[in-house]
């Protein structure tokens, strides 16, 4: 075989697992409990390695957050000193199978969403999606959130699921695609039915009135609680399809707010990045462009496996949020086919004709085209203390994927 | 003022009701509990007026099967020497302040969805939604279905749902139609968000964990449950713009499978009927056009008030049941604006670009421009005892609205 041939081959398996991906929300458990290689007083965040000085200011904001939820120090200033004296461990979420949305920082006691891969028994995690301390905000009511989800919604949401012996995700991602969701930034098909499955599993599971009635009021009032649940499902899926050697497909796109960067299935633990770019956004009200931090979080774990802005013509409900018209939305998604290798079978479009959504990003397609991955994801700030600020569209810095074809050239050949 | 001045002030009057109707779900009851003129032996239908004899094979069907569901008899053939010799009173559901789905059959023991129009008080009233008795399967297991119902999952309904105050269905329809719903034949986004409401009313009211259960498994298992609660919704808010002098706007479109017929706001109880018109349909497999019977059902109320077909452009998963291309789907939204008098101010779609449903069907606009509406709507056998076979669309026909406006210029010169 002669090496186009046998990247045909690896692509072929690579893009054969990410279509054969079977995820299973298994457990809902603290980080320490379930995270391998997790550590006491360690945090670990969004995107390609970053050290501590070097962080965005939102990350920052977010770390401080988790350091304060962890009852490691009390104060900003307080937090800030150990996290200048090197005494919290910081890596990133992709070194521990995991991801975690914008800031992305996970510490020992968050509980995180399990999702195994059942047909290929691998599993990953992802923490709780809410709207503040992951964009930064360190108050005592973005506290107050993740410590709700540990105490309350999370144990509940545990013992439901424990009795139901997993939930399938499959079918709910199959019915959220169909319903208007691009299952990154508009998850409101896909929350509310998997809100209906818990509904069931908390009834069946005889839990207490008080705690069953928050949880749900916790789950059917949320409409990306499941963004943390596909972006588990997208780490599971995409992690089978890494390391076959030659294989051209993208396995991972993670951003930490100064940095965008990929992984390879046929580069192993290797991290291609670029600058991290400026998201074309729509604000809330009293913030502007001026204001916007760069583009943050592992969320684009949705793209590496077709949703998000892959699948954005099928989501007309999401431009509200990220700007654009039906049909530029229909046109990224149709645009999207040039530097895929294959589409679902499952996972299809209805507002594109029910084809299928591409499949396995192609380095090689993506240099010889031009065209970057499109993205639609949340805004934070460019300092730390705030909630989220907007939302857009963005494209992966095509020299991201120029110096990962240059490192497999190098590799290969 | 001039005829077409007091035409003009009259139809704004409708519309202004239609844009403001204000549908709440209040209560779950036995027909013969809450419908206005209900009797004991009296069963109402889909459609304008129809003698026993003069039934389409589906709608006999459904007729002998709740004949049976009562137990006012035992087989088919005693059901239909009941019916022969008219010891059952049949009388059309839109004479009840009522609506049924496909044969729209509604006995007194049938506990029907109560929905008040709370800006203008008025109530209406529609019966379960189901794949079996309603299409004019009479055995074993179609009756089981309703005594289902009756027993178990409605009586739960209830309970909740009186424990609730309530359930607003304005915020659920908004979603939805968000939500790739068409609020006709495709319910699953408005059946979830349903079921998420009566999930948290369940908990709250405390009720046996069996009939919880079964009644949650029912309601997220059913992604047509929103159905019946919406044409009762399309009712309420329908007969609140009756009864206008001089309006040209449609307050009714109902089919029995043998009559297609319309109300007009300005004219009374007085309906204009046509054939009712060959489905363009899809089949389910075993069935064909041969065995197709003719349009029918009481659902067509909600592409009166502006669903169904009228926002079908936003619904492209229904496609696959009822056939046509998501460009076409569109069109069909995009038409229906040419014969109906304004938009909604909250109902938006937003694969066309978030613009408000069409509202105010004007019979001048549709005798005008030959434009009829344009409903999608299941398929029923043309003999008795068979489930739904197949979906489609068809067209209101032309001559119901020439009709209705004759009568009109004869009435108001």
């Amino acid at each position: 075989m002669d090496i186009k041939q046998k990247i045909e081959e690896a692509n072929k398996e690579s893009v054969h697992r990410l279509i054969s991906g079977l995820p299973v929300l298994v457990d809902i458990a603290p980080a320490l409990e379930v995270i391998p290689g997790f550590k006491d007083k360690m945090i670990i965040h969004s995107g390609p390695p970053v050290e501590w000085n070097q962080m965005c200011g939102a990350q920052k904001g977010s770390t401080i957050g988790a350091v304060i939820f962890e009852g490691w120090a009390q104060t900003f200033d307080e937090a800030q000193a150990m996290l200048d004296k090197g005494d919290i461990r910081l890596e990133p979420n992709h070194h521990h199978q995991a991801v975690g949305p914008m800031a992305g920082t996970i510490s020992p006691s968050m509980p995180v969403w399990v999702v195994e891969n059942k047909a290929f028994g691998n599993r990953a995690y992802c923490r709780q999606v809410e709207p503040k301390q992951q964009f930064g905000d360190f108050s005592e009511d973005a506290i107050k959130g993740l410590q709700l989800w540990r105490d309350v919604w999370a144990p509940t949401l545990r013992q439901a699921l424990l009795g139901m012996d997993g939930l399938e995700l499959a079918p709910i991602i199959t019915k959220a695609l169909q319903m208007g969701d691009e299952l990154h930034n508009r998850h409101t098909a896909s929350s509310s039915l998997f809100a209906n499955e818990m509904a069931k599993g908390m009834v069946a599971a005889e839990l207490p009135k008080k705690e069953t009635m928050m949880t749900l009021g916790y789950v059917t009032g949320h409409n990306l609680i499941f963004l943390g649940i596909a972006m588990a499902a997208g780490k599971a899926i995409a992690d089978a399809a890494h390391g076959i050697e030659y294989s051209t497909i993208v396995t991972a796109m993670a951003r930490n707010g100064t940095k965008f960067g990929i992984r390879l299935s046929g580069l192993g633990d290797e991290w291609f990045t670029a600058p991290a770019p400026v998201i074309d956004g729509v604000y809330l009200p009293g913030f502007a462009a001026s204001d916007a931090g760069l583009d943050m979080g592992d969320s684009a774990i949705s793209e590496t496996v077709g949703w998000g802005g892959f699948v954005i013509g099928g989501a007309p409900g999401i431009l509200s949020l990220v700007g654009g018209t039906p049909e530029e939305a229909i046109a990224y998604s149709r645009e999207m086919k040039n530097i895929t290798t294959t589409t679902h079978p499952v996972y299809r479009m209805p507002a594109l004709g029910s084809i299928g959504t591409s499949m396995g990003i192609d380095i090689r397609k993506v240099v010889d085209t031009n065209i970057t991955p499109i993205i639609d994801t949340a805004i934070a700030h460019k300092d730390p203390g705030f909630p989220i600020i907007g939302a857009g569209l963005v494209r992966a810095p095509l020299e991201c994927f120029k110096s990962a074809l240059i490192a497999f050239s190098k590799k290969y050949n």
